[in-house]
């Protein structure tokens, strides 16, 4: 390329999930052993009817639905979300104290935005999701692993070393990408209380709340009445509501961050989509039954997983839940290498370990990623089948 | 706030059009003047009815509208825009040249991300778009400022002085938002060629370019063979197909440059949304004509609101074009309290120049934007009775 590049650019890595859709580029799959897809976390059908029908209402007959709304969101929206937030956790949030972003990716990069700049610090207990490491890359904030060892629960006092006078934030993502463990309510209380004490912000993804298979809220933060000075929290609509290709996620902070949230947003997306919006809307109304149903489903394929799991023994099951299991391989193999071999030896995609660790991190080389939440608990059942036949 | 705040943001300004939105605020207009709203380049109605009746179609039935898509978005409209875009331009840009983003403000944010880093330097004429400035300064980017003049073109010679060794772009909006003004053919070569010869990129944002007064190619940039090396062209679908609401961009690259971008996309974005992006292709293929109509009216506006500006003889007429007219006042008022007193004294919202401006430059105190598209001739006739008759 002859025009400028930005150094930072180059040193971010391309994106996960289309690099492994390119391994299976051009791969023929035997009509008696089609792929299976554990790469991405992600419904693979649509919305309910209903929803859908909410959607074609709207497209059809709200002149609004196609115009340019407000940049933090809908005000029905948010202030949906704050009422079923400060129910769910036993808070008091307000609707102004809510933002709707075009995805929960895009609320994480634009708090990090009004939090840290190139040089300062954040950090992430490891394996990571990869978007938070490409953004931070990209912005050149210092990504600092906080290695979370056996059971995948990361240690506050552990991540208390880790913080210096650059350190702006924590980020914890519960339950777990790609780790699929929920992280227990101490864990949260005692991350919270370090960030509060050393003044530095925690922020919170819970996109896979909806499917925590604990009941009762999974934290006691927003309960605290000075959560506003720590806690950052980001949630996804994509999931419960099968809404990923319309892009709707939400920040909950306090009002000042999310006026600085806003010139972000301004920026970067003038205002999330409406149609998305008015989906997720209609879906926090209506759709509790068919969610808890939803949620069910995916603990029922949870309990096949970690029963396919007792046909691996020389498998081992770091964590299971949300929509992932993630596990150390048994073979001398690195994981990336694994990975394309299970695509054209076993009919498996899913994603290696390696894309969730730092560069250089040998743990990363055993693990690997399986997103098991589109298949049925038949379908994981031959997954094992697959994985338990293979060999390298 | 007690959390850090990145200085960046802090040093950002907010959004220009939600500070505005907060002047009518508890205003109440009269029922025999209502207010006149031109602060904000947007249609107020929705898109055909068959277009809409194409998004419900596809809402209902194409269960992919839901569904995650890939990160530079659908091959079909990729290639849409490739072909139309060829074909207008006398160029030979392939679909893989082309990404579909989430609107088109998102299009200059990935693809400044993959150019310049903090501390380096990007050229933008004056008056400038202000979220052209606000994504740059956000991201601690010096925005060196270009004066345009009278007649607001742009000078290539005057912006040959002002590159240094950091400087990494030139942005040209054309037709210009705020100032409406086309900028001739010669005037991108030139700038074409200077940057060309100093191996900076050339960013060209032709969001309005459907409301074009003139016919054919605007320039003749894409029919050089080498326009890659330093050409990146946005576009917008929200003017032409009214789809403000649903936000869709594209950005025109060379396809390196374009796995750069790629990364940003997947990080802030995942993917462009679905129905949006079947809304855009469906217009693409079937409302040429009906857009054809849309600019025959806008430029009707436009003549009615240049007719109109004869009977302000104390005013300045510096651009008019695409959906804008930038004028200098005649009052000894700075624009900002010239624009808040329009508001409650003459039923009028419209920006005034300081906000695309930098601080401190007296011009922008003198001069103010109209966004006029969304009145007809007879609204315009009324505004402009509104102007005659202010006081101050």
């Amino acid at each position: 390329m002859t025009l400028p590049l930005n150094p930072n650019m180059k040193a971010t890595f391309p994106p996960p999930v289309m690099e492994a859709r390119r391994w299976i580029e051009g791969v023929t799959f035997p009509p008696d052993r089609p792929l299976i897809n554990v790469s991405q976390a992600a419904p693979m059908e649509p919305p309910p009817e209903e929803l859908r029908a909410a959607l074609a209402e709207a497209a059809l007959n709200d002149p609004a639905a196609h115009l340019y709304g407000p940049v933090l969101g809908l005000p029905a929206l948010r202030a949906e979300v704050a009422a079923q937030w400060s129910d769910a956790y036993g808070g008091d949030i307000a609707a102004g104290e809510v933002a709707i972003t075009q995805g929960c990716n895009q609320a994480f990069c634009a708090v990090m935005e009004t939090i840290a700049e190139t040089g300062d610090e954040v950090i992430l207990p490891t394996p990571w999701y990869f978007n938070h490491k490409m953004w931070l890359d990209m912005q050149n904030i210092a990504c600092v692993p906080l290695a979370t060892g056996p059971g995948l629960i990361p240690d506050a006092e552990a991540a208390s070393r880790l913080i210096t006078e650059r350190t702006r934030a924590i980020v914890l993502v519960t339950p777990n990408n790609p780790g699929g463990v929920e992280y227990p309510a101490a864990t949260l209380r005692a991350f919270f209380d370090l960030a509060q004490e050393r003044g530095i912000a925690l922020i919170v993804d819970e996109t896979y709340r909806d499917f925590d298979a604990r009941t009762g809220a999974p934290h006691d933060l927003f309960a605290d009445p000075d959560w506003r000075g720590t806690l950052i929290h980001l949630y996804s609509f994509s999931k419960a509501y099968r809404l990923t290709g319309h892009r709707v996620g939400a920040v909950v902070a306090d009002a000042e961050r999310l006026a600085e949230v806003e010139k972000f947003l301004d920026t970067v997306a003038i205002c999330p989509g409406q149609l998305g919006q008015i989906g997720a809307l209609w879906g926090m109304r209506n759709l509790k039954q068919w969610v808890a149903g939803e949620r069910a489903e995916i603990l029922a394929r949870r309990a096949a997983l970690e029963a396919g799991f007792g046909r691996l023994p020389s498998w081992n099951l770091l964590g299971v839940g949300a929509f992932f299991a993630y596990a150390e391989h048994p073979f001398d193999l690195p994981s990336p290498e694994l990975a394309k071999r299970l695509v054209t030896e076993a009919g498996v995609l899913l994603l290696p370990g390696t894309m969730f660790m730092p560069e250089g991190d040998r743990a990363g080389g055993c693990q690997l990623r399986i997103a098991f939440a589109n298949i049925d608990a038949e379908g994981i059942g031959r997954l094992i089948d697959r994985l338990a036949a293979f060999r390298p």
